[in-house]
């Protein structure tokens, strides 16, 4: 089943189930988040009201938005060996023994054909094709068993990231953040889990119709269950949280230095949940700024 | 005005005015967020409730809890130059440009005198002396002047850290995460904005009543104000959001080459918030774990 959360016109937000080219109404929730809080039964609830609807609407009359419009909490793991040695030259050793992560920014996701920002302060934006998680049962200190059972779906996941000023913060050391934090794609629907091969599903981006990047979602060192499993011991993981799995191989463009550019459209593609499409926006004027963020000239080199 | 949120026995959550050695219940706020979300009016309406109450208790018969119990977002800036020589032994070049942070953990915040937990894959548990600013009204591109306005008050934030694991995650490039998720202190109160001096106040931290740590919030690259109207060009900041500052400089025993231990009493003191208190936990027994996040012995060392 793909869940979806839908909007007509300048109604509000719907949670409605994706078939091939209608979107199902799914009366009894007021959104996607109250969906995951019942847990399994508000699954089992939705299929039923699925297959009970009485209301449908061709999909091309229909926005869809970003599945959970606003996560309880977002984490982007780097789960896959050939995304981090493509990106960092080499494997740092701790990279195989922890699931290592950052948190993103639940408070810019954005959903399908919304226009992709450009901050004024990078020439190289990027995208990222990834999978998420997303969680549907509370937890604390579970079992990979109990892990897999809490995971109500899948998502695509557009890690969207300002390489240059990612690179920079990162020289700091305690990670990035302006270089990821204005925007995150998750769409078009929530696949649920009995739905998805979290395991072997193939992954492809095009940018402009064109595939940069293609591979599997296999190939990750730590898998779902067990990386919610490690969290859990110390941390309580709650319906709406979503736990991006971390780029694929070859799957953007920093590990191809192919660049996109404004105007560009990129389509993220993943079996079992389908084609995520953004068009790349006009890089915002640099203007005058309370900190600019941009690398400065050489004039203006100098630090304290 | 001092904020809290307090609890009698078994009771539920409610918000109160810390006074002396009283803590003044305001009726009418659900929760420290919802006062929050009614912005610089929800402070007027606490300041009128608490003259006009009548039902106070005494400071020793109710539990005081994080003044946020859950922060919407959380972030940590690193702003004291100081704790970043101190910490890395030199200070990266970009760290002058960019106000670097990290995003925590929302769902693990702990209140005063809450036993700090001790994960099983840290030998040197620490504490981190901070000043947050929580953020009491919806800002987005907001000038310095708006965002001033928009801090409702400050806290005390006492950012736990495992300095070995989260080392080795930084080895990596993406930041902490186990090495400072699993815990968060905010308290005893939150001070409304007009009560504090947040380019002034004096800092300290003890362990077992002896000083170990002591500044000045001064010392800041940038300042909260800069440091959100940043954060706001491509992020929209919203009541319950919190920040953090950054340590003091020489503000954690990583700095003194100084490590607490179970069953320690650290406190954190700030004039005009008051003082923080946490014991320490003692350590987790490290068990069969999915994920065994220790540092492996030299047999274990080989990675595929």
């Amino acid at each position: 089943m793909r869940l979806v959360t839908y909007r007509r016109a300048a109604a509000a937000p719907r949670v409605g189930v994706l078939t091939e080219d209608r979107v199902v109404d799914l009366p009894g929730f007021a959104s996607m988040q109250e969906l995951l809080e019942r847990g399994p039964t508000g699954i089992d609830e939705a299929r039923a009201a699925a297959q009970a609807a009485t209301t449908t609407h061709p999909l091309a009359e229909v926005t869809l938005l970003a599945p959970l419009p606003r996560p309880r909490t977002m984490r982007d793991f780097m789960l896959v060996e050939e995304h981090v040695r493509n990106s960092f030259g080499d494997v740092p050793e701790e990279w195989f023994r922890i699931p290592v992560h950052w948190k993103c920014n639940p408070d810019t996701v954005i959903g399908p054909d919304v226009e992709a920002p450009w901050p004024y302060y990078t020439d190289k934006l990027d995208y990222e094709l990834e999978v998420a998680a997303v969680i549907g049962a509370p937890l604390f200190r579970a079992s990979v068993e109990e892990a897999a059972a809490a995971i109500a779906g899948y998502t695509i996941f557009n890690d969207w990231s300002a390489r240059d000023i990612q690179f920079r913060e990162m020289s700091v050391g305690i990670g990035p953040a302006f270089g990821k934090d204005f925007a995150t794609t998750l769409g078009p629907c929530l696949t649920t889990a009995d739905a998805f091969d979290a395991t072997g599903a193939r992954m492809r981006a095009r940018v402009n119709g064109e595939t940069w990047s293609e591979g599997s979602i296999g190939a990750m060192r730590f898998s779902f269950p067990e990386v919610i499993a490690t969290l859990s011991e110390y941390q309580p993981l709650h319906p709406g949280d979503v736990l991006g799995g971390g780029t694929a191989g070859r799957g953007c463009g920093l590990e191809l230095d192919r660049w996109i550019r404004p105007g560009d459209v990129v389509e993220l593609e993943v079996d079992g949940i389908g084609v995520l499409r953004n068009t790349v926006g006009q890089p915002d004027a640099p203007g005058a700024r309370t900190v600019d963020l941009r690398r400065p000239t050489e004039e203006q080199e100098e630090v304290p």
